[in-house]
């Protein structure tokens, strides 16, 4: 309730496509409720589907117009760069097998992408859209999404401002339990192509929430991945990837960690945890209640942090919309990825210097995510034997 | 994860204006963001202020054209109603006592109103607003929007389906702290406009927030007010109205209740918590952690439902955008009462009955929450005896 | 792990008899375990039922000598005051209407006396027995066992020292669901005399778990009740007694508060909390999970400060045996009042001061207890008329 | 409430002796509260430290005859066993390079020993006392003292019975955070011992708290160790034994886990959590709050079961004392270890077949932990490779 004045002061809206989330998606909806959010992006063309009526169809439903509605990627990349109010930007929403080559298309004609992680789902892959990236004149943002909560930002602080002191332990778990029975025997499409290699990628938990628990600790943290030493597992019979895994995580500077995540974890939904102990305190925070922040200073009770409340410093208050007490969640904490990524699109438009409090995911945060499945593929295959990232 | 298909249908926006919400304003823009989020509407014209300067620039802030930002909202209803693509809804969000007004003038120009609560600083207003309403060829919406949460759907769906046997008891609080201390000396708007009986009303929390908490009790147990003993303190030394209420509460049939709402308890930030007992089970709700619904059938273990998961019906799955475990919030249950606002107006536009599944506050949820005010004020008066509504 | 040194060291046992607590009993069992747990006291008499052969039953099962074993407490206070040996206290776990006759017996006889709550049946009683009490050469010492709790303690220190200001609210509840349905004809014991009030008082809820929660807000807070106004509930078909009652307070000074106690809220087994706001801060702690004890300090986070942990200070640590984090419960909060009792018997033994530390409840809460089911009783007949303690 | 009758029929007081313990110590007063409890034991003689004077002054301190304190062990073993009125049993609290001696010397007089974990400071001598208890005419009692919770005993019944159906993982932990700063130079004489691998053993947290943990999660899913690998790290500069521990777990039959144990995780007091993860169902239980189990039925709503509340079995009612809601904590299930001991030392004397429902933990889980703490040594000086316990 201490919060006074419009949060909201409007700046234009970037004109947006999407690729995928048609009909049949999960998180095409997501992107398109994270852009609206803050107002910064106008939906105005779309590559829905690859096959003509189901993306035609899809663009109805979600208001665009018939001549910006494709079915090849590629023509859209062209068509919308050529016009004057072609699309300033793009999010891919496609299964991680079909990030690559939308994320070329767009990126070589100077639209800027935001793409679903992981970045792709091989590391050859990851390799060549690092470079085309690197090399290109737009931005690249992967919504790594669980970054953008305001929690999460204040940890981030805390643990690189030097308030946890040296960083020791780190532990990170993701346990769902969607997957527990056979799912993809059945026709759900979302359990059909995150269990297929072809499409997902040789992970299975460990490249659609893995990536996550790990893009998540090294963000908070800041720590660099020395090596680590993965046991994957198949539980549910017939599976072809993994659907649990264990994980040691020895980072430069001595720290030391485990992540496990898990899509057999019967009575979770979505428990992303994250706790980092430090020799002067810790943090703990977990997704499903992510307005909070325990903190634990040493030698002191613990401490209920909250989104917008006491305690918290500037780089925690950015990304909050109302007062503490309100929870926000994972639209307004994705939307925060979004709202960053509109501003750096604005300064570079302006010519300016992109904010440094703007710290979205990037490029070779995607990179480093595929290598970290690769290396969890690579190390379960020789006995949980330590590995590097080969990036 | 396990939520397939887009859940964002676009059906056209509904031309949306506003009053109030300027620069200083809080509550404006989570209206704004709520209006947003399905995608239902769009912001076209405002009153952001009386003062046609600070209405000026609030509209630029927001991105509406400069002949569509008014100063006076008599002159905005009028102009709109005569405009061809005028706005068909208007969100009124100005402090209590400058509701009546611009409600009034745009019911009577045929446009749906969306209001905030309490619906107006006196119960004289009330009345006089509930005849314009229901007089009114336009919908009256009012944003109690705790009861948008679909877990309070779900809750309301057990308690009236007869889930949990014959209701015998209500326990409904709503803590703050912000006030614990004489803000509304120093200058913050907020506090200053929400402790000035003459723009707030009589009644202090119990009006700000008591009157969610009642409301709240109301919408998921169905039950009536038979009569209420409140007990009304000012703790701040120089406080002109309540800031802390203690209200027994006497249903039709039976069942018995207390009300306690402060915003002088520290440590608090929105802790808005709902329990109702029945004779066969109980449910407990707490608005900071709104994806949780415990359930307790008599003889059986506690349960903890989740927004999207097992044993959620068709009422709680309403309402809901993605998968259990990620967390939806104080803005998503917002936006579904204006998204069941813009059903409404759909359906009316159509011709078409609304589909009995909306349940969004009404004008007579207005003039009763003045009322359960009014009848706190008079009951603390006269040493908490017992009264009744004053409908 | 912290806690260095044996806190057990021996005194002597003190020499204890028992009136009731035989084979039908619940609490009898409790209070053995608690005064053994410090090893204060040796169970050596007791008149366990004033069937003679149930209590030589009874004896034989809690290895008494058979000679030392009574079926009338009035022989027992005699026979044991006229031995070298004899009892030096007596522990009174009768049902209500049988607390007043032992209790008088032993006293007369310098017997000190450690008696279930609440004191009496009705308030005749009570007052009998506080004079008799009063006048004695004995201690008299009753069980509101949840003021042994440490961070009970560390609550009271916290508000009586004045870190949280000046008190203003005080919220306090006790809610069961043993009694949501006719449990007293079916034949259990409990339900059957806790019931009737000819055994039980003229309150229900109020007198078996309202006058814990009553004492503990009086305990914690030191503030002295002004008035009171109750409306009781009696839910469940054919009880005659209340089996729920809110309750709204006015203390001296001016801060305000409610208690609710209730038998019949389903899906709570003994869920008493105790909330205080001050003008600096605020405490909050549930009997479920004893060893926490919230703290809210005015502008900053809430802290969770845990038994024998950071910040406890020398009232909480008293009572605590073993280090945080491993959980003490019930049992040793209530071998606190017995470790007090003993500590204060021992004290008298040797003529020499009671350690102001000692806070134990005593006869005048007992009194205040009655008068308390008293007042709620006499208020709720007329209407929750504000009435005063009748003491 | 709903218990009725008392749970502590007296059977005779079994004598029981005490090695350690003496006035420096922290877990000799545990033991012995813990004998208490159910008043199953009575504590006559003891050598409760090396040094006479010492162990004099703790006899005299816990009231023991001064002609039963000893300073020798091997005197009291033999001394104990010539008298008519000699211990039963004797507890052996004394630092873990303590334990064998005296458990070699009171085993050989036919004396039962309740034994203090880990079992011995080496793998040697673990081995040398598995032999000498399995030869001998007396019980060997190892207090694992976490498998006395009921709720632990609840959940062992549910997986073992099936209703979590075919377990798949099994996480485990057991943080702390005293050991996060050099104490073992600051004369804290829990920290010396402790991090003195003459004493302790050449693990530190993995033999300390490590144990515990890998007990407990063997206790709860009877699940065979088929390999671990373990990454052991000492935090804290100076310190000679490991601090933090992460150890990846193969069971055979195909479940896997991971052990993490910590004594650097500030914030944490001894936050031992188990998780087990079937394919039908899972369980969570957190030590801190060990009256409570969550159970996740695939596809169903999570339960919060209580101690002694509805849904819980016989397994889990066992060592219950007091209604639910009633907390009870780490004294009463330390207690449930000593009363089932003498259960099983009554039946031995009796003759008769001691009850399967008896758990206590044996020498064969003293031996497992110490091969435990073995094979995490060996596996994380080979870089963490798998290894297969030693026993």
């Amino acid at each position: 309730m201490a919060i006074e004045g419009s949060s909201d002061t409007f700046a234009g809206r970037i004109r947006l496509g999407m690729v995928g989330g048609g009909r049949d998606a999960f998180i095409g909806a997501v992107h398109r409720i994270a852009s609206r959010i803050d107002d910064h992006y106008e939906l105005v063309a779309g590559c829905f589907s690859s096959t003509p009526e189901k993306s035609r169809a899809s663009g109805a439903d979600l208001g665009v117009a018939e001549d910006r509605v494709y079915a090849d990627f590629v023509e859209m990349a062209e068509k919308e760069a050529a016009r004057d109010d072609g699309i300033e930007a793009v999010a891919i929403v496609t299964p991680n097998h079909v990030h690559l080559g939308p994320a070329k298309a767009f990126l070589e004609k100077g639209i800027h992408v935001v793409c679903d992680k992981p970045l792709t789902a091989t590391l050859e892959d990851a390799r060549a859209l690092h470079k085309i990236a690197t090399d290109a004149d737009a931005l690249f943002v992967l919504t790594h999404n669980y970054t953008g909560y305001p929690m999460i930002r204040q940890a981030r602080d805390m643990a690189q401002s030097g308030v946890l002191g040296d960083i020791r332990v780190v532990q990170v778990e993701y346990p769902q339990d969607w997957l527990a029975e056979p799912l993809e025997g059945t026709g759900q499409k979302q359990a059909d192509w995150r269990t297929d290699p072809a499409r997902s990628g040789a992970g299975g938990s460990t490249g659609d929430i893995g990536t996550h628990a790990y893009n998540l600790a090294r963000f908070v943290t800041g720590l660099k991945l020395d090596a680590l030493a993965a046991d994957l597992q198949s539980f549910v019979p017939g599976r072809r990837v993994d659907d649990n895994a264990h994980v040691m995580l020895r980072f430069e500077g001595g720290a030391r960690g485990t992540l496990w995540c898990s899509q057999v974890a019967v009575g979770y939904d979505n428990r992303l945890r994250l706790r980092v102990f430090g020799s002067k305190g810790s943090v703990e925070w977990l997704q499903e209640e992510p307005n909070t922040l325990w903190y634990g200073p040493i030698g002191e009770p613990v401490r209920r942090m909250t989104r917008g409340g006491a305690g918290v410093g500037e780089a925690g208050l950015r990304g909050s919309r109302i007062p503490p007490g309100h929870p926000e969640g994972y639209l307004e904490g994705f939307a925060n990825i979004y709202s960053e990524a509109a501003e750096a699109i604005r300064a570079k438009r302006d010519g300016v210097a992109i904010d440094p409090a703007v710290t979205y995911p990037t490029i070779d945060d995607g990179l480093e995510g595929v290598a970290f499945v690769d290396a969890c593929v690579r190390s379960s295959s020789d006995d949980a034997a330590w590995v590097k990232l080969d990036i």
